[in-house]
């Protein structure tokens, strides 16, 4: 007996049939005696429906307003799940982002939560009744609608167990798990008992997709147990936890890949002080993540400069640059998308020396030519490529010991 | 220049072009000086389409959930108008029931507007700002959401018009005015320039449906001069109004008819003072309206009680009383559907007696028999055999002088 809260994501609630599946998996959990807090995503395919009739209104739709319009997603699949609970003689209620007080700021699209007022929901809990919470959503001070950025669902059930210092965040999804690699392009790839929040927000970010990393952060922070795993069957996921929780500690735990990887060179750029900012200060600005950096000097006081953003940001990007070379004097900008990054993780990384020469040597032998690299405590990237990066995959998963 | 709440139905929402064409109206209104708030329904279909997902669930869903989901069609419509008005460069922003403080009962389904705070809107106007507010929708003193019951946004917008001392409150629907009769059946009606918020009011119970009567009774409490007209050209509709605005005194205003009756008769029932109590509260209870009720006395001290109910409600309300009638001691309970009520309307009948003689007179003319019959002041209803009400309808209204 304890208290959990279950997130379940929008393939998990799909259509009526599939959202009563998530109601007999909700009414055991409460049957077992535990507190049930449960947070939905929009159906499968909502958010895209609308996104598209607002893009059909304008390129860029009002932001205040494209986040009223997509709360509607999850105030549907919260109603339609308290009220199958209902049908199933369970107390249920739901509660949307103003009713949860899902306090955030108001950047509308991409709101951060800044508070979790949890009166009302654990006043309901007292009253044993399950609570729905609409994901994804919060409100500004001003009681404007925010919405939390894709995948917000993930980081609202986070959020609301740590605010409930719940025992467990069960995260449902259409994976089973997280897994040493993609299983679609390495067969021997193995689903992971448990992971670290360090590995996971390495993982997010390059590309594992299967929890938002803004929630990994939060988990770390309130040190919030997450247990992702399917909703299509009863088997155990995987273990988000804190790395000292008596983990196996593997020297690479996963390998990760992200086609979505484009690199822009500026070249010949002026060797001066204050010349990066003039670089980088418009690509922020833009909300463009620029991920690796690389500077090659020149003789005669100039250096060419290549750098990475999301494939999707690349026309703006180049757009931008190619403004700022203009200005700073720079000879030419160019760029390309067919680069990916593959990416090594582990704790183990930490203690354990070689683990970059195995991973160029492997490449190498494969006749992978590396481009950039980058590296953290526990992650080396390279970039490399993209045909290669299905080879490049499967031979660092063999090289590291991770084939199943 | 003035206030000017518009509230635009459903058909007139009903896809993107459409909204369009009622942010082009909302803009044009705005533009010519006055403060703007709009009022505005789901998306034609959208309401049917969630009861009928509910329905999938449970045959009587949750009451509290099926308020948060039907709540999303007017957010949906709302969020979508706000956008298009901001794509076109004009400031608006939406508000949703609890933003536009729609306080109510918690009656959830059918909730009352027990006050309406303007502050927020009065700001916002202040500023130049559209306001495009969520009908059929509020929330209760703890913050649930609850909606009004169909055709609620008419509600919404005369509550709103009230609140805020509009200049008027138009109401934009898929018919261009009220009419003398419905058209459908009666080539010769005539659209009425002028109508007392009395007739209306006799006009919707009896079926007219272009405004939810409740709305009426809200305008008429707070004196809110209503406009009906259609949301697809620029003409003039109906004005709803007060009675002493100089209106033109017609006798009989117009002819109405319903064919959402049907009738129940308890045969022999114990003529016992308490025993119309025993017959009618069950049927209270359950929520059905009885509408007319007679009661023939046979000898012996035994009564044959008939009264009318809707359609809809009759197989409930006929087991209700064939339970009541075991209990009574009544012999036989039996009705039927195949009924229908015609109704002459006019403030003007106030002052001139024989409207019902001439009513009696021109329906005995075709053979038609009248099998129940009740008056208000300004209203005289027969109900007849459901397959003479086309007949009836167009005889009355020649009768009574409207035919174009």
């Amino acid at each position: 007996m304890g208290l959990i809260v279950q997130k379940y994501g929008g393939t998990s609630v799909a259509d009526l049939e599939r959202i009563r599946n998530v109601a007999r998996r909700v009414a055991k959990t409460f049957d077992d005696g535990n507190d049930v807090v449960v947070v939905i995503s929009a159906m499968a395919g909502v958010t895209d429906g609308l996104m598209k009739m607002s893009a059909n209104i304008s390129e860029k739709p009002q932001k205040r307003e494209l986040d009223v319009l997509l709360a509607t997603g999850e105030q549907t699949t919260a109603a339609l799940l308290a009220m199958t609970l209902c049908a199933m003689n369970y107390p249920a209620r739901s509660l949307l982002g103003f009713q949860a007080e899902v306090r955030t700021d108001c950047d509308y699209g991409n709101a951060r939560i800044v508070d979790i007022g949890t009166d009302r929901i654990r006043r309901l809990m007292t009253g044993r009744t399950i609570v729905v919470v609409a994901g994804f959503q919060g409100c500004d001070p001003e009681g404007n609608i925010t919405t939390l950025g894709r995948g917000g669902s993930d980081t609202s059930a986070v959020a609301i167990a740590a605010a409930l210092k719940a025992d467990t965040c069960e995260i449902y999804t259409d994976v089973d798990g997280i897994y040493t690699a993609d299983p679609n392009i390495c067969p021997r790839a193995r689903k992971l008992k448990v992971i670290s929040y360090d590995e996971m927000l390495n993982m997010a970010s390059l590309g594992a997709k299967v929890l938002q990393i803004r929630s990994v952060g939060f988990a770390k922070k309130y040190n919030v147990p997450v247990h992702v795993r399917s909703s299509f069957n009863g088997e155990e996921g995987t273990m988000v936890v804190n790395e000292d929780s008596g983990m196996e500690k593997l020297i690479v735990t996963a390998v990760t890949h992200d086609k979505d990887q484009a690199r822009i060179t500026l070249k010949k750029v002026p060797d001066q002080p204050g010349i990066a900012a003039k670089i980088f200060t418009p690509i922020t600005e833009a909300k463009i993540v620029v991920d690796m950096i690389i500077q090659n000097t020149r003789a005669g006081g100039q250096t060419d400069l290549t750098f990475t953003v999301p494939e999707s940001d690349f026309p703006r990007a180049m757009e931008i640059e190619r403004e700022v070379a203009r200005q700073i004097g720079a000879e030419e900008v160019f760029g390309g998308k067919n680069i990916a990054k593959v990416s090594v993780i582990g704790v183990g990384m930490r203690n354990h020396s070689g683990v970059a020469s195995t991973m160029f040597n492997t490449l190498a032998k494969e006749n992978v030519n590396i481009i950039m690299i980058s590296t953290s405590e526990i992650r080396i990237s390279c970039v490399i490529e993209e045909k290669y990066i299905e080879l490049a995959v499967r031979v660092l998963h063999s090289a590291f010991g991770l084939d199943r």
